[in-house]
């Protein structure tokens, strides 16, 4: 029927040689010029050779970046994957705020769920939200959005042996009143498609007739909220939509737009090196957006807002279109579960350092609805000194010491961050400082009290990740490759020795690689902040931006889409047709 | 700004010189891969000479086919065009059914209406819907969706001293119970891209735990009601996005899906050939497609969609999704309109030959709206025979007829397709024919009665025109042309004369050119039928199909974006997100 068997191929090509994907496309949709081909060679793995017992059934809930980089890296056939998610895509969210302004189009950033999954992992999904999960009978219980069978029944329920949550966190309101009924938000692709129809709406109502200049000023000033990278994007991007390519088509709008960001702290971008906060803010000044610093919303209704200054001023602005972008919030079906496991008044799901969820059996949690609970080393000093007092002597020698020092730094990633954070090189300068500071100058050896004093500032290196896509899809790849070799790893260990236990841990802890962060700062320049403090501004930045957000994608399909979207933005400018 | 200033001049170039969008672009995003540059020197015409006096003001109704025709060709600066459409963009019609299943993406088709008007044209838009047209005061009202003032107002009016009526026409539902609650209709971009998304959540939904077969395959069961174009080419559409890119996704859904095509008729296909209605019938047998011939729909709950045999049965069958698609209906404001002016009892508003609505003065229709009321000859027969009887003589000489020939011919284009209907070659071998059925053989003169009887059947070829894209867009050029050259044809009238009246009209009456018209019926295979009934089917003409519609695009943008779209589909399948 199709007679582009060629086409075909090279696309499942792409599709089985993921590493093919790390070449950045320029040029691959212009007629025929297709330029990598590569015979299909299929060569997986073998350690996903097919057992006769059940296969263990994993359920996965959510299909954002900890979900679809865990479908994505998970391979082996012992499982049998059932994802539940109210969407059936994966959406590359770094480009949302691309999204709402048309600079890239909705369908670029997504793609189905089950393009994703690898051939060889039995998958299958179901289009529902998990309103409940039961850890006692292991089964989630699920809502379609529509009428299920006959009888229109909308609920489920689904057995697991394992469970996988990613199911995100949603906009955090605050409780501020008003918000949730007058604010857009930009979570997902949804919220990004409306936000453009509404910046377009709003252009027409101004250009309506039997309006006064002051009517049409309210209808075309846009309020953000929020001065971190989501919320700067968005105003740059709309700042630019506005400038070069809506008022071109409504030249009588140029002098009544107005966009105004509101940051409730003293500076944007306030995760960001201080250069480039500087360099967001006045470039901010310099294109007009009024960049309101120590606002916080206390109020908001259909047609105004109202900010307080840290003076406690109570300032009211009307308005025409409020994105709000503060940050995030715990879903109710995450809320529900840490009640009943005892987690009631936490924000997020505690995991250990392997993602499991405390106190359960066989629930994993990544993404933004977790936090990782970093074990303290002071917790455990004891332990850690009778471990390594394998002489049982009472004092370490530092041979004794450095035989678990690898699996200290394993097991508490803090005691290295720690290390570099003094500019030390090794745990024998950590030993010898404390010596020095207690007046001891044994070389040889140490007591508990000792090894405590010396470890005693290690914890305040325990932090946060950050509720980035970029740390749920480094989660998603880990748990992804433990469950691969959880057979393997039951029999040969490769974690860290247990310091509360026996032997040793069955994998190493997840540990977060921060590759850098972008803030796309309009008129084709970008901030980017990389490892080691290296911070990069403007227009060579935009273009580092563009390689990496199209080599981060998660298809050939999208990558090009993508690439042809950006390109057909730079030809043609962004499309203002309200659909 | 922005570094692309040389896109931005080509940009500019492609929209200065419509003419090089006869070439068709098959390569153009290519990365850097542009094919043609132009120096810009522009060369408007210079017929838009300002003048000093006031500006007259048409407003133009509607942003489709017509009323876009007309603003792409409308090159006079002596008027101020108010355009007034629910829509700010002009959607390309003929690819929503490709819209329906992603092969072509919605924004593909669009292009904002404000880049269509030339630039020397005074133009603005407003985004509102008219309800009610006043050709007493020559003021429309119209109504926005969105609250205008702060009070909230919706409503509002416009003068006019020309006024332009494009707004199309509905889907009608012949007033079937059900229809307008249950079904999906294929008119506007909205309609295509609700149908993505409820084919989707049809797959979705049928993948759900806890349904039995039978209630799957309701589901999946897509109903298609009327066999004209759209409804074909739906339907191929449909079978194509299934077995080609959904089974994949959905393998478990691949034996449950059915699509069925109801037809009152006795043939799907019926305006075309009857080569390509058997081609079609048995290529959707073959297919699988379930075509019930002659099924005429009385009833539709939400689950179930009730037919009617012609021989009086009625069978009920469940469906998933209809997708509604028989013919057309009028508009209330039309309605409304019709009943003021004493046209109550029509079905669209009826114009004479030069598009002017009948009854009213400075009002013209066109496309879906308007039905031409193609004045018949045997109502002038007397006033033609006194016309070309210029001695008075009571008989007309062969010479005296000849030299009116060509303006009969103008204005009564009936004439010329009756002759050519009989095969004959001019108006001599007619009066001969006529003459000699009389019994009389007089060569060289002819009475009123022989005239009569010459001409008594040439009425019988008056033929509404087709309610297609095509109609309206000659039509929008058509009238475009004439209001360029109302003042320049004032003074030198180019039409006929006037048969009951003196002197000639100022301009020749519209003539529809039919250019042929293709039927797609899925598997890269379409049914073409151009002018002089050649017919073509299969591969071939899908890929004239491709040539035209690129070529027909309005913008460059949207040619290039389908192209794209379409060498997308052939690389990378259908995107089946639910977005």
């Amino acid at each position: 029927m199709r007679p582009f068997a060629y086409f075909e191929r090279l696309s499942q090509a792409f599709h089985d040689y993921p590493s093919l994907s790390k070449i950045l496309v320029v040029s691959t949709i212009s007629g025929g010029g297709l330029i990598v081909y590569s015979e299909a060679n299929p060569s997986y793995s073998n350690n996903g050779v097919e057992t006769k017992t059940r296969k263990r059934k994993v359920v996965l809930l959510g299909t954002g970046w900890a979900g679809a980089s865990f479908l994505k890296t998970l391979n082996n056939s012992s499982y049998e994957v059932q994802v539940i998610s109210p969407r059936n895509y994966f959406a590359f969210t770094p480009l949302l705020p691309s999204v709402t302004c048309g600079t890239v189009e909705a369908r670029s950033v997504v793609e189905p769920i089950r393009n994703i999954a690898r051939k060889n992992v039995e998958m299958s999904f179901l289009e529902a939200e998990c309103f409940k999960i039961d850890p006692g009978s292991k089964k989630v219980y699920c809502r379609s959005k529509q009428g299920v069978n006959s009888k229109g029944k909308k609920e489920f329920d689904v057995d697991y042996d394992y469970l996988v949550i990613a199911t995100g966190a949603q906009s955090n309101t605050f409780n501020i009143p008003g918000v949730e009924e007058n604010c857009h938000f930009l979570k997902e692709v949804e919220d990004a498609q409306r936000i453009r129809s509404t910046v377009i709406d709003s252009f027409e109502k101004a250009s309506l007739p039997g309006l006064n200049e002051q009517e049409r000023k309210r209808m075309l000033h846009f309020v953000v909220v929020g001065g971190g990278p989501t919320g700067v994007e968005f105003a740059s991007e709309l700042h630019d939509f506005v400038n070069e390519d809506l008022v071109k088509l409504y030249p009588k709008a140029k002098n009544l737009v107005q966009i105004t960001l509101l940051e409730a702290a003293d500076h944007i971008l306030t995760m960001f090196d201080k250069r480039i906060t500087e360099f967001a803010e006045e470039k901010f000044t310099r294109d007009g957006i009024d960049v309101k610093l120590g606002s916080m919303v206390v109020k908001v209704n259909d047609k105004e807002i109202s900010a307080k200054t840290k003076a406690g001023e109570v300032s009211t602005i009307p308005y025409g279109m409020i994105v709000w972008s503060t940050g995030i919030g715990t879903r109710p079906v995450i809320k529900d579960f840490m009640k009943q496991i005892g987690q009631g008044n936490r924000r997020a799901l505690a995991t250990d350092e392997w993602l499991r969820v405390e106190g359960c059996d066989n629930i994993y949690a990544l993404g933004d609805c977790a936090t990782i609970n970093q074990r303290k080393v002071m917790e455990d000093i004891a332990a850690i000194f009778k471990k390594a007092d394998k002489e049982n002597s009472g004092t370490l020698t530092m041979k004794e010491f450095h035989e678990v020092m690898s699996d200290i730094c394993d097991r508490y990633p803090q005691v290295e961050l720690y290390l570099k954070s003094k500019g030390m090189h090794g745990i024998t300068d950590l030993l010898k400082q404390a010596q020095a500071e207690n007046g001891s100058n044994k070389s040889v050896e140490l007591d508990i009290e000792e090894l405590k004093s010396a470890l005693c500032q290690v914890d305040s290196q325990v932090k946060l990740l950050p509720a980035t896509g970029q740390v749920a899809a480094q989660q998603g790849t880990y748990l992804a490759k433990c469950f691969d070799r959880m057979e393997v790893c039951e029999k040969n260990p490769e974690g860290p020795i247990r310091i509360r236990g026996e032997g040793r841990h069955r994998f190493r802890p997840f540990r977060y690689r921060h590759l850098g962060q972008f803030a796309p700062l309009g008129g084709e320049q970008t901030a980017a902040q990389l490892p080691g403090d290296w911070v990069s501004i403007g227009h060579s930045s935009q273009w580092l931006w563009y390689s990496v957000y199209a080599s981060k994608q998660v298809s050939w399909r999208t990558r090009v889409l993508v690439v042809s979207d950006w390109m057909r933005r730079f030809i043609f400018g962004r499309d203002s047709s309200r659909i």
